[in-house]
């Protein structure tokens, strides 16, 4: 297909370059489902007890979770129902926010964390082709882009 | 959390890869998407199009579409039946394969692509902030992963 797109709308960088995020994306995503599948998770389920882990309390608001992921409601509302339901997360109403729903993880959860995060070192995260060093090139090159988008900048408390 | 991250587990170059790579698609799927909205598209269901543009007769089966995007069925066939409604492409039975369906690109389909692809590339697809060489660099190091995967293997007819 980029040699017919060449043909039709000339050698276009930015369209080779996308694809190649988005296909690299697709590989990497369905490599660390894979592997984090017997543990009940995906791999965004994952990222938020990563996200749990790291809070002082153990406990953050879906919206908190959600921005630091930066995902949309309706998707942290979801992952954190299954986590729940996977006795990996508890869930209790936000006494600062009448609407609000704060997730905590469980031991259970925190072992879960472990056991996953040494799954996926184990594979390089789905980059066992990659050295050292060219993992860093991928997180150089990419910089600008997230720089771009507020990556870097710490959110407000 | 990167910083988190290093001070639990040590670096894990890969893990800064693989966010990278996440973040990166993230970013420029909600670009595109967002370029693409005015036509009645996502970024998914252009590439479906750009896909029955390039095919000889425009047509192709939805397992062929799925197998060329690298998709799940399910998401074709979602995909294919919103274009339907939108006027871009037709349906019919696949008469070489009594449960197969062939998706045909319309005339309206085919003038959509052309304004998409002007809107995409005068947005470089989202990496306005990235040259030629920089997207090249992205493809390159992109590009033993996706080898990996079979992405540049002509997929058997």
């Amino acid at each position: 297909a980029d040699e017919l797109w060449t043909r039709r709308w000339g050698s276009v960088p930015a369209m080779a370059a996308i694809t190649s995020v988005m296909r690299a994306h697709q590989i990497l995503l369905s490599r660390v489902d894979a592997v984090v599948r017997p543990f009940g998770l995906t791999f965004a389920r994952y990222e938020a007890l990563v996200l749990l882990t790291f809070s002082r309390k153990g406990e953050l608001s879906l919206s908190k979770i959600g921005e630091r992921l930066m995902v949309h409601p309706t998707s942290v509302t979801n992952t954190i129902v299954r986590l729940e339901g996977a006795g990996l997360v508890s869930r209790r109403p936000n006494p600062l926010d009448g609407r609000g729903v704060l997730a905590a993880i469980t031991e259970r959860g925190r072992a879960v964390v472990e056991e996953a995060t040494r799954a996926l070192m184990a594979m390089d995260f789905g980059l066992e082709g990659y050295d050292e060093k060219q993992c860093e090139q991928v997180f150089e090159l990419l910089r600008p882009l997230r720089v771009a988008a507020g990556d870097f900048t710490p959110p407000a408390e």
